[in-house]
């Protein structure tokens, strides 16, 4: 790895260390901006027009500004996402993150109208201390903080105004140093986690939160899909604690993680504390439908 | 004004120009970072401790790490000042920002625990847009954004989590460039601006939202204490729209504006839609107060 | 008896009988229309002028078109009543209301700007049926119907669309024939009733609903001074059933009835299930308040 | 046209300028009524039974009393039409309004059991205005005021008493004189217009409001039936403001428009801001299935 | 029956008058307990295994100590069966209650961790007075008080906190002494009654609450695989008390009710007031699925 | 100690190990009870007159049958005192404990009316325990699980279903194995602990939460009567964990403990981690108050 990783702000290619913005932007002054987050599988990045498509919605439903035409977002990104392969070590993926912010602020400055910055990450650097959780399975708990309410900003935009998930973080490890939270929202209804969603096996039926107050996780999509592919009846629906406490099975999905089995809730086991059989069986379709085996490639750089 | 303005970054004084920080701060990634804003009249800090106060509460409801002790964060705050008063034009007064995050996330280069950032803004330059109001009253409007809820980030934490500010802004100005925004909250009361509190004149009352989902202004509690002096009635409670378009005179708070006359709520008069006697009589009592005349001072700029 | 009682329609006065609107008013088509009630003592009207406000805020609130000014609207309103007065039997009083509305709609005439109408009822009508209650008070039940929140309709507007007094005064009588609805609110609080407010008596303090969701009642505000002048503690507050049913006593307030004792609250006692004391002694301190010894009045005409 | 067009009111046929009922019905005073409206097709009342149907439900939702058997209402209906018809200009349609109220209340008067309007109304009058959105699509906004709680009145329940529709019109003006506004629910869903259904088009799927608290429209069921005619997936669910400015189309059904293109969404464009491809599909299925030509209609008229 | 019935506590059969636990125990000081209850059809559990699974997860659910594996479960639970059932009068059935205590708390005398409890009850006793509503049908009414939220105890645990049971059954009894309370959740649906689940026939559908906040009750689920089974759509969703009043039909289900009529709701009529045809269908297929008479085995013992 | 402490149940006194009462008692199937919890200090009751009427309160919210007068009341209370405090070990001091249930319910057995039991407990057994946390501070963690809404049964009576308690317990200890929870109501409003309130003082002032959802205490009453005798400012108001992490210091009241300070809040300091200065003075106040140093009292029996 010779090469040095680079950070794309407003057109310019920057080196990670320099890359910086104004604290007069809109995303440091008042956190208002949004993002995307795109993983490869085997140097490609995946189902990155579903991405690409989540993220012109954020765009429009926090009424930010953006020039550029979708075709020309898929080809700054791939050329993006080509710059920074090689800077990869052998067998390691790669992250994409995009953030569009409002631009600077005229507090003191003039204003600016947008800020695109992509960012680059090797995904071992964030995966390899979850790898055991792939077999022991994750501890999940339901922090006092609830998450952001749709009529305060809709979960279904990704936006970085996420000083909340910093709190839920703190909150969950307070239970356990390795435990990460599941927000519940203003009605009590399970949501997501700070950048996954959660799916529960009941009773031979694998259950997830609807789309009502969450993010449209591709990953969660490509699961519901892949059951369905298994022949498993898939329920959105509104889910309580109570439903993962007499879970049979259940597990999280994410762009980095893909699917990673859930052991304990609220101090709680979940089945008989193990990697349910559903779970295994869905990790399984998971790495023949992506050709890449994210659990083997989390433990090599443990 | 041959001095230039300086930014104050983790211990470093840098051109307002160059002030930039990582894109993988928290506050940039997250908009995880509280603030505070504090001005000058006639050059020195206003309720400076008071401020100061509230920046260590939104900390450590934020439950972020800061170094510095009380005493420690006034003499930097007030040698930070002091670097820049001299870069103001004549009579003109300023602003100083707060910006604590809870530093640098490790995606790919090494966390560090807390971004420390102080910022300097003549008040010259949001006011003279504003100085006009000062005569014909400002016009309030209720967006559909709802304020944050206080189980998610509780409003009296000065957080930087913001995106619905924005929204709130944009959805004003659909009814009328000029509006600015107040929230309402979940259950339907009055709550506060994007940086302002909103006071209601009825029946020779003054009125006010309850502490319970407000940020507690500094501002505001002036005018409470002067309203009280001049011998008024000061209710703090739930309101509704009905109380600002019923209301014999309104007006807003704010750090940079002191008190602004509102005579327009949705669309319709308030009062008889001309800044009411009650508010300039607070106005008048504020720049006694303050000894300073910041309408004055506004429409010097203009 | 011999005059006829006449009603004002939009300037014209015309006999009860003959009273009629357009069906095609937004009265009738949609409930578009705000109300006043006030009664006379002794034949002169009580505290008009704080009806009128309120019937000013109303109209306001509702955001309809009047075109008079208050000076003329207390004319208009006098010369009406004195029209009237002479058709009430001896020892009578009498009530007028007003009702404003948006006018005609223009399904298929062309529309009309406001209607306006008063008309004048003599308060022995209602008030005979209600004569026993007040020796062995009434009874309250609290119906399945929650009372308009103020995010649709703001209770403080005295509105016409009240197909929700309706629900609620046919669910009370499912209790018993004789009930009287007291609407909860969306949290579960005490509000109002059809045409009343209510307070308690708890431990020697008046307690009654906060005006967060109920119409600002003229009656009640009057008691609320009466019994201040007695040296009692007034607190308007968030009350809930409990309060009720272990009060030490309960009575409503309402133009009609001025001060009623409540004795029964949803099938349970209030305090020994008599009038109390403190009930007693505020109406009487009303009957000289107001020189007239209502209770009489209504007996009188059973 | 030398016809004049009659109403209907409790057996009597009365000349549309003399229709006029009682200030002290129910109706008019606490807007206590329900209703019903029925549109022709080639002069022929579209799906009569299912009007009938819900406006009996209503009458039941209310606790109204109404002595018509099912068949007796068919019939005094269906003669009223023709009666009326004879009215209509060359190539127009008529629309018919039921009201039954409670009848008149006993302030004054003796009180009456029910009241029974019935009018007609050429729909050329209202659409000649709308049928220019036929092709450039309405702006649809969120207002302040929330729609009617379940729990004061069912919104199945066809009601009268609608001043929160008049706020709601209001507000959507003061964002565009030409906006109609689609209510929100009290967690923030949208539900319907004042007259009128949502839907959008998602990624090739037909979204719409569950019937939790909006009305049972008929022009909805039958814009879902003629969609799953199509093969499309329809899913009544909660949707939020977030999927309207993220839909590919948007489109509104009721009994006069049929199905009427929404291309702007509180300011913002949805789609490319014309009126959607299935959109148009759907209405070519409309006018199929009715045999006429909605659109052509409005147009004519203007 | 010559024989006495026995109670089974912590491990000891006593007879039915000198079963008692302590006072201390945290089921009389605290309610803190789950419960299940079974009942024989021809002196068979019914669906044992899904009661067992429920109570294991109410175990679960409440955070309960028990040490039985779902085997000794089964056993002892079978053992206790077989020797109550010689109690049973010729005809009759019986019931098996489950009591799962926290244990003795540990005010006075030493804590234990678990007490396990278990009561037969011959069916015929709380039947026979309920025989006469088979024909009739029962009277439903909504109670002020509401059902548990799911944030506090979810319902979907079977707990044995149920003050608010006896307080709706005594509100419903205000409304007709005959009447049985259903409870409204805290957004106004429909949830279940104080042991027993809703349905509704509206226009060929049946239609029931959704899990989200009622137990899962196998009755209920028993009668949806029968419905299914009849060709019925059968949709679990949030439903209002307007569905109730303009149903065609309705019944509840409950273990020892098996499927019952009901011809009243909230004083009104449920479609023409008597048991309806699909009610009587799948009255009809339930005997046959439990290969028992329900309704007659009521009648007899009257 | 040589005498035995003794139960009172239904009029019999019964060896504290013997004191049972039925399993079909309605306190131990639905948990239908209400409770009292009274002590001595120097062996007399404190302040008995506010507990007793509290009691009946709660008797009347609950809608509980019982016959004894007031005076029966306190005089069977003094007599059972009397008799149960020889028992107490030297320097120690006594709890009375009341039961009311609805009674034996029908399920086998004839239904009984009401049953009534006292309990006694010798405080030191419970105080012994928490006597470090008088120097040390308490510390409060807020739970998943929300207290009881006052729809389902209002907190201001003393009830018995109190599932939820325990479920509040486990979860606090989840954080910490010594913390105690205090439960947040459905708005996120800090109420109450499982058997005590809550103060914090807040820049010189002391805030508790208003009795809108918690118990009156009668410590907590105490507590603020004592405060305003030493010149405090106390406000009954809203509160959010905001106020805990920010508060000068924080303390609980109850029954057994008096004043307890409180040093953590949900893993964060309250203040510097120590108790703080006005809790102290509250604390020797007290002492005077009830003459009886509840804090050596419970040292003594560590």
């Amino acid at each position: 790895m010779t090469k040095e990783r680079m950070v794309y702000i407003n057109g310019d290619m920057v080196p990670e260390n320099e890359a910086k913005i104004s604290i007069f932007d809109s995303a440091v002054l008042i956190g208002d901006a949004v993002l995307e987050t795109t993983r490869t599988f085997n140097h490609k990045l995946f189902r990155w027009t579903e991405h690409r498509n989540r993220l012109l919605r954020s765009i429009n439903g926090a009424r930010l500004n953006f020039d550029l035409t979708p075709k020309e977002l898929d080809e700054v990104t791939q050329e993006f996402l080509l710059a920074n392969l090689p800077t990869l070590a052998p067998g390691d993926e790669g992250g994409v993150g995009h953030l569009i912010s409002r631009g600077r602020m005229g507090l003191v400055l003039p204003t600016t109208t947008t800020t695109f910055v992509m960012y680059f990450f090797p995904l071992s650097r964030g995966l390899s201390k979850k790898a055991i959780y792939y077999e022991k399975g994750c501890h999940v708990v339901t922090p006092a903080t609830r998450h952001m309410h749709p009529l305060t900003v809709d979960p279904k935009i990704k936006y970085r105004s996420r000083l909340h998930f910093s709190l839920a973080d703190e909150e969950a490890r307070l239970v356990d140093p390795e435990a990460i939270p599941l927000m519940l929202d203003h009605q009590g209804n399970l949501t997501e986690g700070t950048g996954w969603n959660f799916f529960l096996v009941c009773r031979g039926e694998l259950l997830t939160a609807s789309e009502r107050n969450i993010l449209q996780g591709v990953s969660r999509m490509t699961t519901i899909e892949l059951a369905r592919g298994l022949g498993l009846t898939v329920k959105e629906q509104d889910l309580q604690s109570y439903h993962a406490v007499t879970a049979d099975e259940a597990f999280i999905t994410s762009t980095g993680m893909c699917v990673m089995p859930v052991t304990r809730f609220n101090g709680q086991l979940v089945g008989d504390g193990k990697p349910g059989k559903l779970t295994l069986d869905l990790m399984n379709r998971w790495k023949e439908h992506v050709d890449f085996d994210f659990v083997a490639h989390a433990k090599r750089f443990t």
